[in-house]
């Protein structure tokens, strides 16, 4: 059993009887025909609701991202921030925004599949989005997330990524946030910088590298083949990285895709991006980054009522599969 | 948006176009035949390791339920505790326990279709396996759990149930242990007692109600229909419940499962005891109970990463729709 160095969380990881890739029943996300009934595609911006940030090419003149609001939002910036009890219970009016970020103007399937420059144009969307929707004080903290396939809840084909932002920090956030303070309150050192230095170093966990962003399997990952995608450098909040952060970033999140989709044939996957609440100041025991987890398994009961998960394929084995696969 | 009164944790319930039963994709969990070649069903008990427990009827003299190890399981208790570093990481042996309660020695298919004696009899083989492995000092906490239909994690059809005992507290049982002891610092009340009393007297949320049991919709759930099944009197161990409250657990469980299946069609779901840590002495501030969880939605990224639920469905209608179905 392994102990997430963050919150705490034990994992079991089974050593006997490893499950390899070819041991997952697998699903491939496959290319489906839009049928011009995708209002995702170019020629169909009429059927989004108005569009809130587009970037456009030199060339064509059309738009190559855009980033349009949720027709059907979870929490909407309309209205005021009320709170109330009801008895014991405590609620809130559900402000925030819930935002499509269109990764481009073909019904493509997969961040595999797009252009180096595609891909590092949705890091900064996020970024651009984050920058202005931070101005609205209400906001405490936005999610970015990336549902791929049927199984990890994509309703929509064409290619696209969410933004949610809330009035409150989520709990697995605050857990991390908190687990990290404690790390950082014993040792003065931030546990993710930690983590960068002792598993470059290392090796054994490593799927690729670059001067910038670390890609890796973590110690004790819930789920077979999660990986996670960290700058090197110590810094808080997604939203502040540099320029040559975000390029880098780009090449490391495609390249981790691209293997993942040779090794374990097309997966379904999310990724979210964890990063510190905007409204706080940087933050030196906290470390942005990125959790990527393909959908090889179903959570059981105990996974979900307990938070104690068996994974079935040790994150050194994992590492070597993605490792070994081409760009 | 609604906080779970325990952890803290705020879900989004969606209040325009709330989700009803037919807005679900649902596949029935149907009966299928064993042929001969369930390891489970009578006649086959040679082909599971040796049993642990078995209770026996007056009548026919075969078995009734059955207590048996796990084939293939996730901790073993031979061994020895034995916790050790690596570099910033920490690990531990992992002992512990991993074993099925087969429920029937026919091959059915759910909870609902058994008597309401053989029921009674999984929560009393329950009662019995905790008493038994908590005298070995190295456990610290016993999961009790059900997967019911593939989609729930199940990979044997055979109605059963599992206990995975570990040397650890689960971080999700840690998070409510610690969001209950916070309750009863400040106000001097079991946080479980007054949902208990505040539901009962509302009624909006109940779903049934015996002189010992309450099943509600909780105030916040992350599911739709998600479902919880708490004892009237205060008690913060499973084990220590009195015959009479087994009994009329056993009845409110059954009754419960039949209203899903008839309002949810069969659904695939899951349950999960939450209860003290068995080391422990009684807890003024912890009250067991019990999380039904019918899977009738994917999971998306947001909620694995962030810990943020949107809800489809208010609990007041699911407990409506549960409520007026028959038993």
């Amino acid at each position: 059993m392994r102990k997430d160095p963050v919150t705490g969380r034990w994992v079991s990881i089974t050593t006997n009887r490893p499950k390899r890739p070819s041991d997952f029943i697998r699903t491939p996300v496959v290319p489906q025909s839009a049928n011009g009934a995708c209002q995702f595609c170019l020629g169909h911006e009429a059927e989004t609701p108005p569009e809130i940030l587009a970037y456009r090419e030199n060339g064509n003149g059309h738009w190559s991202l855009r980033v349009v609001p949720n027709k059907f939002p979870a929490l909407r910036v309309e209205g005021m921030l009320d709170r109330a009890g009801e008895g014991l219970y405590d609620q809130m009016t559900g402000i925030g925004a819930h935002e499509v970020i269109i990764e481009s103007p073909d019904h493509k399937l997969s961040l595999a599949d797009l252009t180096e420059k595609q891909v590092h144009d949705i890091f900064w969307a996020f970024r651009d989005r984050i920058l202005d929707l931070r101005r609205d004080t209400r906001l405490k903290f936005i999610l970015l997330f990336k549902n791929h396939g049927e199984a990890a809840g994509a309703s929509v084909e064409h290619t696209h990524s969410q933004l949610i932002a809330l009035p409150v920090v989520p709990i697995r956030v605050r857990e991390e946030l908190d687990g990290a303070r404690h790390y950082y309150a014993f040792k003065e050192r931030c546990v993710f910088c930690d983590m960068v230095r002792q598993d470059s170093r290392d090796g054994a966990r490593v799927i690729l590298e670059t001067d910038e962003i670390l890609v890796m399997a973590p110690y004790a990952p819930r789920f077979p083949f999660e990986t996670w995608v960290l700058p090197r450098a110590h810094s808080s909040h997604f939203e502040t990285a540099q320029p040559s952060v975000i390029q880098s970033l780009a090449w490391a999140m495609r390249a981790t895709i691209r293997k993942m989709e040779k090794v374990l044939e097309r997966p379904a996957y999310n990724f979210v991006i964890h990063t510190a609440p905007v409204q706080e100041a940087p933050l030196e025991h906290y470390h942005w980054h990125l959790e990527i987890i393909p959908r090889l398994t179903r959570v059981a009961g105990f996974e979900w009522g307990a938070g104690f998960y068996i994974n079935p394929t040790p994150p050194e084995e994992a590492a070597q599969f993605l490792r070994d696969a081409g760009l």
